[in-house]
């Protein structure tokens, strides 16, 4: 059976041997701080910590916020943003299913707009926009959780002029943004947008490592102290530990030199998967993505079906409408494949198998 | 300038040299788990962990969820059981403020029931619930933060009848409950409880290190599902490494041999403290704790200006007012007096420059 769910890095790709020493030396110099209570005030995170990621994209230490995870920090944000029951919410369709799933918890009305392969459908934004102005719209431009799909330079700019313009937030989530395995880099919404108007979040999970739970943001002083005061009263801080590790990890730039490393390690699993996903299922494959963990079909049929078929041929995959903000008019079932936890191999035969019971692409739904 | 906010453990209450033995252990043996995602499902909490705290209370293992310290998991059970705004939350007026505000925030009607020396009033309690039974109701029977108060046998099983025969929860918070002085242990409620009618909550931070931020609760298996999904859509799990460490530290015995110590260095600083209190501010002590963190002392006056005129003799003082979820009828001003983090003189000092500004006791005023 081969798993085809899981968006994690495989263990070659976290440097752990190299986070153990920079974990030694951090109980040798200062064990007491490891342990004890975060200081009073450092519910922003840790000061070290927060001067390190203030390098690391070239922005002011009072503008970063660290908190348990990505996950949890895109929660405090939702927190901050959404205090009245019934808040518009805009996200792109699909996207990470977790992130809905807070909004809604939040109280928010989550509405999606369509993904098409250079991003999200700025039109159909806009039309949203002129119907409500939202409290902010949630996207993840780089290599995006679950299509693979990377937003053009054209529509981040215009997605931070319609923010400026019609007054709403930006909640841009790029874990994956250090990940291009082909073409260049374009600049981040947050490097181009009012900075009252973006809130950034980004995470070590991808380019260190997933267990020291560190997710940060980038956002205005008042930003950061309006999630620092919500994080004290919901868990306080982050484990001071882990950060020592992180901030120690950052100062020796390990940082930096894993993500070579992972590029090194996932350039090759992209080429071959996206070389087998075109020549297995054709028009099937929704973009060519440029980076990250995800490529992503659309195929005809019914979705219980589909996984259900899959699954008798020993390939688990997740339920694409989970990625959804509302259920899909039409019938193609969207299915998202990651392919950086598998080796090449295996990805090419969960591929092999899939192939023949999703013969019939639905590419012509792509996008709508 | 001496500061009486802080209800931290001293350094020196910190395994910090063990807990550092056991880190280097979990290290050597596991690195490629430790800096990983946690494995699917375990977002319960670590199975070892989970398997130690189990057996430290007696409780099967699937009856533990582990969480970010144990105000993220109030947090999560606020969410769970506040899932319709402006359901009413029953509260020890005064209690942990960070509490109320959690409670407020998941839109509950928070309520305060008066505490007295052996606890909550139960007739105050059974005559709200009586008008509105409660999702639930919040309690710290053991050394309550920040009276001090230990809640009495009779009215504990008081409670838990009513819990059940009125069909609401008890959250049973009880992070200081091992960390006794005087007396003897009193059975805790979850123990003389219907399993379905109580949440209890507890933590690792004052028996064996804040800095792990390993807090928990043991509930009925479903409660425990409803937890895990609901942080698997919040922050995904604790960091492995913390959870390894705790569960290494659990089973060498770490914890009950530093209960023993933080008992031996506590004691003497307790035992300081009340009698300093009882000299110095005669009947404005409210109760004399038998375990805990916490004195608390009830005097005359309006609040800001016995804190101002406290600073002006360097003592810095919480406002008491924070403690309480409704403002206070009367003028008694609550001063909470943490005396753990401090040295015996220190304590004695400021108890000492504090009196000559709070002759007036308002003890008639205590447990109103």
């Amino acid at each position: 059976v081969i798993n085809c769910c899981r968006g994690i890095p495989p263990p070659e790709a976290i440097p752990s041997a190299a986070l153990a020493l920079h974990a030694a030396a951090a109980l040798r110099d200062a064990p007491d701080l490891a342990f004890q209570y975060a200081p009073i005030g450092h519910y922003r995170g840790d000061d070290a910590l927060r001067q390190q990621l203030a390098l690391l994209h070239s922005a002011d230490a009072d503008r970063i916020f660290v908190g348990n995870g990505s996950l949890q920090v895109l929660d405090l944000v939702a927190g901050l943003l959404l205090q009245t029951p019934g808040t518009d919410v805009y996200v792109e369709s699909p996207t990470y299913d977790r992130a809905v799933r807070i909004f809604a918890r939040h109280g928010a009305r989550v509405r999606g707009v369509p993904v098409e392969r250079d991003g999200l459908n700025i039109d159909a934004l806009d039309a949203l926009v002129r119907e409500r102005v939202p409290a902010f719209v949630y996207t993840i431009p780089d290599f995006q959780n679950p299509s693979g799909v990377t937003m053009s330079s054209a529509k981040r700019r215009a997605l931070a002029d319609l923010a400026s313009t019609a007054g709403f937030v930006i909640v841009e989530d790029s874990p994956y943004r250090s990940l291009r395995y082909r073409g260049s880099t374009l600049p981040a919404i947050y490097q181009i947008s009012e900075p009252s108007h973006i809130i950034a979040i980004n995470s070590l999970a991808k380019v260190l490592s997933p267990g020291l739970r560190i997710g940060y943001a980038i956002a205005t002083p008042d930003v950061v102290s309006g999630l620092a005061a919500l994080a004290e009263d919901t868990y306080l801080s982050p484990p001071p530990f882990c950060q020592h590790v992180a901030a120690r990890a950052l100062t020796a730039g390990l940082v930096g030199e894993n993500i070579t490393r992972c590029i090194d390690i996932f350039r090759p699993r992209y080429e071959a998967a996206v070389e087998v996903v075109q020549r297995r299922l054709g028009d099937a494959l929704f973009a060519i993505p440029e980076g990250g963990y995800f490529l992503a079909a659309y195929v005809a049929g019914h979705e219980a079906q589909v996984l259900n078929a899959a699954r008798s041929v020993g390939v688990i995959l997740t339920a694409g409408s989970a990625f959804f903000p509302a259920a899909q008019p039409n019938k193609a079932v969207f299915l998202r494949l990651p392919f950086q936890a598998l080796e090449p191999s295996e990805f090419a035969e969960a591929i092999d198998r899939l192939a023949p019971i999703v013969q019939e692409p639905a590419a012509a739904i792509a996008g709508s």
